[in-house]
């Protein structure tokens, strides 16, 4: 059995999620139908990690094991053509039989996209999260500081059992402005549930200046996820890259 | 009755083009429609142009005449409730009765977006041409010179009528590189039926080193149009602005 690790771009809007639910179609869904269509048997892959529904990625990554004769690139090229329109594997490589997708990695790298609209855009809000604000950057980009190193992120993780390890490490975290767009980027060992939305609906508030990046910090020392803020909408965000 | 100017932007994907079809959504249909909602009246809309099946547009503008107490933001607000998440008003105002989106018409932009990449993406693919090709694009500039000013487009317009008169002026033709992402933007008096698409298409021949930037201008001054390309994919096409 060969170990094939795959790198994924995907347009999440019409997906469920990554991981494969009781009924409608994920990510996950339709690369193992691919697989199967392929080597003519049930393949389950190993992913990085599961985006949430509308959430995007450029550089998914995922393992599975087979055997077989076919070259990379042959295997590449027949997984495109089974592949939907709005998912493309960009990447096969043959790696070692240990390498795990989910618990190798090193860090990944995630970035969450605003667009300040006076009204929505066809054009832009497929890809980031469209809202009127005029938001204060300064005071986002003095908030995001505080999320940088090693933290307890229950605050801001949904869905997670009491019992459960949320301490995790962001290595950075960048703000990107341009005077219509922000850009804002967060490398960690590893996200909780809905952890990049729920800090940037949070940071948000602080954008809109309903909170002070004082009060921020104290939401993400509190532990408390009723604190913080709703997630912000999942089509802001995107999965670009996972390192191992 | 009041002559309203409205400024749209819209995601052509989805629709047959702007003008209303016998069978199936149209841009135009969908406005229309929104209107007789609001003015519980059927109003026929005149368009600066017609846009092709798939292709987008940032400030499309139309015009039509209505009686109403209605403010322009109410007016905005109700048809954005109605119309589709893929289209939008952006700008309405009242104009003087002799304004015709067509007629009035100064100038048009349209940008054409190139994506150089070794295989589909699903995040970019929706509003540009992916292509794998490594394009001299020295070449291409040169041959985009050649458009400007005022030519008999013949040879570029697809489906026209010996009798009709295709001499158009292209007042400004530029071409922005950033190594993966070619921007074409053309500006006219007016556009023939798929003019900017087929100037695209013999321009990507040039790029790929099928065509010399002299045979670009040899077959722009043929007026033949079997001598070019057949048209550029619509996706990478957007009618950025109309100027009266």
């Amino acid at each position: 059995m060969q170990n094939y690790k795959l790198t994924i771009e995907y347009d999440g809007t019409n997906y469920l999620g990554f991981q494969v639910q009781a009924k409608g179609k994920t990510i996950q869904g339709e690369i193992e139908h691919a697989l199967e269509r392929l080597f003519r048997e049930k393949i389950r892959i190993i992913s990085s990690g599961r985006t949430d529904r509308g959430v995007h990625a450029r550089g998914h990554v995922i393992n599975f094991k087979v055997s077989t004769d076919l070259k990379n690139r042959n295997i590449r090229a027949a997984l495109n053509t089974y592949l939907p329109r709005d998912i493309v594997i960009k990447k096969i490589e043959k790696v070692a039989s240990d390498f795990h997708a989910q618990y190798s990695v090193k860090d990944k790298t995630y970035e969450y996209v605003i667009v300040l609209a006076s009204i929505r855009s066809p054009l832009l809000q497929r890809y980031a999260y469209c809202c009127n604000y005029d938001f204060n950057v300064k005071a986002m980009r003095k908030a995001l500081k505080h999320v940088v190193g090693k933290h307890d992120f229950r605050a801001f993780a949904s869905k997670i059992p009491s019992d459960k390890n949320t301490e995790r490490t962001i290595k950075k975290a960048t703000l990107n402005f341009n005077g219509a767009r922000l850009a804002i980027r967060l490398t960690a060992d590893g996200f909780l549930y809905n952890m990049v939305r729920n800090i940037m609906g949070t940071l948000c508030l602080v954008g809109q200046g309903k909170l002070t990046s004082d009060d921020f910090r104290n939401i993400l020392r509190s532990k408390d996820r009723t604190k913080a803020a709703p997630p912000a909408p999942p089509e802001g965000l995107t999965l670009l890259s996972v390192h191992y």
